[in-house]
């Protein structure tokens, strides 16, 4: 692995790459302050549940270089708190720091927050592996009850992209393909953002087979048997296993159902949110009717640029929860779990 | 209606809309011969089951004015039929116009042909009205029970440019915007080729409010009690009622089920394949790749221009099959069928 969406420079920022650039040009970003990490993560240059949560720790952690009283704290936190309401990893990684720091003079605040914010990044990349681990299990079951590649439908990315490591729904993928099983991926393009493009990128850029398919044509695909498996990431899983993810997640649930293929869910702990009793609990974002209306790509010259598809009034909520009921496991650091256990596993 | 998207010109040629630049601009195209009438079919041009029925009907009529033989009948039939290898319509119409022809001598086929196609025209337009009325009252019902906008959700565009007249799946919403029922549309965008936008320009041409969401977004707005009922077009109805339409419909249909939320077909008759026992019988086209890759919109100033999203390898399905079990019922012109009963009502 090569790329790192999230590299700390010695107390004093975070390099990142801009997702919003992606899989067009590799522009980093150099992340100085309280204020830039917050935009960052809103314009969604930022993305990803557990990449979010690290991003936000360090964050932290920066205001405290200018700003370490119970105030500055304070004031960080609740910034921090409200660029992205659905996925809790964010919160969760808030919570963490804050708790440390809170036991913390302000004076030893700085350095306390950064050991941190990079003990959060250490923990992802470690639980990213055990993600790999697990999930690659189960891909290695297919693979010894017949020959032939091995064929992963996924949605959004929850990949190298979206996390401190290997990702959370790609890990096992990876692991896989590291294992030198024949393993390749559907990515499902992820309208409005595309971010199924970034799933082909950056599975490209570390040698994996994959094809795009448009949303539309999952349900197709898996009614040809060209999907063995489907694996997503999570945003925040409800105590009943009920899970938000990207909008459109369900749908490919629903898909996978109708068509007898496992549907798995790959999440970190810090993903489950216990306070949350069940799924309709969950607020889901709303964002922009520009991302539906504004396409983006290369022109005839290789420069990045947008269009404009439609003037219409758009809708565009960009979590949808999938019910317990459709999932098949729970793939975490921890193992797998029933989505119905999910709640007393983690109590 | 001030929209026609197939007008006849005086036995010479016909004028179409062409839809690849719509909802962008309006370009009127002029067909005046077999090949043109082909290419226009196969580029999309010119699109929607029924339309394509009726444009390639033209199209053997003007091949007619250059040769009526057997052998230019034949050779028009096969140029035609190999265009689109889904939609049921366009082999409805051909062998309707070759059984005409067959039984008249060469020097009377021209006429014949022109008259047979514009009786094709008329019958579709006439069925859209039938369809119309048919689906409105499905409609009135629910503005019966309860105040506020009937919100009815659709996926491609099955319009009045996918027909010669008020549309197939929009008929119904036409007929009860004119009748003063408070109704409003959401068009799925309808990726790779977006006839989601053709659904909201022709929509709002009509004066028809209507909003656009993107194809992952619909099992959320069902969820959210936002739609009251899907009507989709049809590309063929199987014998047993299982029903091809544009890539992406049999998700719609999975989430309308999930959120008990009826989902009914519109289409004309002649969408209706008995020699097609079911759906998997169907031929499922695969278009290029490109139209995954390439998105299309107006640049800063104004100008239709396209863009490249990604390099990737794709597939593009262009169609799926939806299981007759998640259809509530088909509007025909004959009235609204249960799926299971199609084949009986039209044997």
């Amino acid at each position: 692995m090569s790329l790192f969406p999230l590299l700390p420079e010695a107390n004093s920022a975070v390099l990142v790459l801009d997702q919003t650039r992606l899989p067009h040009s590799e522009a980093q970003l150099r992340l100085a302050t309280l204020e830039e990490v917050a935009v960052a993560i809103e314009t969604m240059q930022i993305r990803g549940a557990p990449l979010i949560g690290a991003t936000a720790a360090f964050g932290l952690a920066l205001a405290m270089n200018r700003d370490a009283s119970d105030t500055g704290l304070a004031h960080a936190y609740a910034r921090l708190a409200r660029t992205r309401p659905t996925a809790v990893n964010l919160h969760w990684a808030l919570d963490r720091m804050r708790n440390v720091l809170q036991g913390q003079a302000p004076s030893a605040r700085k350095n306390a927050a950064w050991q941190e914010a990079c003990a959060i990044r250490e923990a992802d990349i470690a639980a990213n592996h055990a993600i790999g681990r697990y999930g690659a299990a189960l891909i290695e079951a297919i693979a010894a009850r017949r020959p032939g590649p091995i064929q992963v439908m996924t949605h959004c990315n929850a990949g190298i992209l979206a996390t401190c490591g290997w990702g959370t729904a790609l890990a096992p993928v990876y692991v896989a393909h590291a294992a030198s099983l024949p393993v390749e991926v559907w990515a499902s393009e992820t309208r409005p953002r595309n971010q199924g493009l970034l799933t082909a990128w950056e599975l490209a850029h570390e040698g994996v087979p994959r094809r795009v398919l448009v949303d539309n044509a999952a349900a197709w695909l898996m009614q040809q048997r060209r999907v063995d498996l489907v694996i997503v990431g999570a945003d925040r899983i409800a105590a009943n296993g009920d899970t938000a993810n990207k909008i459109g997640t369900w749908l490919k649930a629903l898909a996978a159902k109708a068509c007898g293929i496992p549907f798995y869910v790959a999440a970190p702990t810090s993903t489950v949110d216990l306070k949350c009793p069940e799924g309709g609990a969950i607020q889901i974002e709303e964002r922009s009717a520009d991302e539906v209306r504004d396409v983006w790509g290369l022109d005839e010259t290789g420069a990045l640029a947008h269009l404009r598809q439609t003037s219409a009034d758009c809708v565009n909520p960009a979590f949808d929860v999938t019910p317990s009921e459709l999932i098949s496991g729970i793939i975490t650091e921890r193992g797998i779990f029933a989505p119905g256990a999910i709640g007393e596993a983690f109590a």
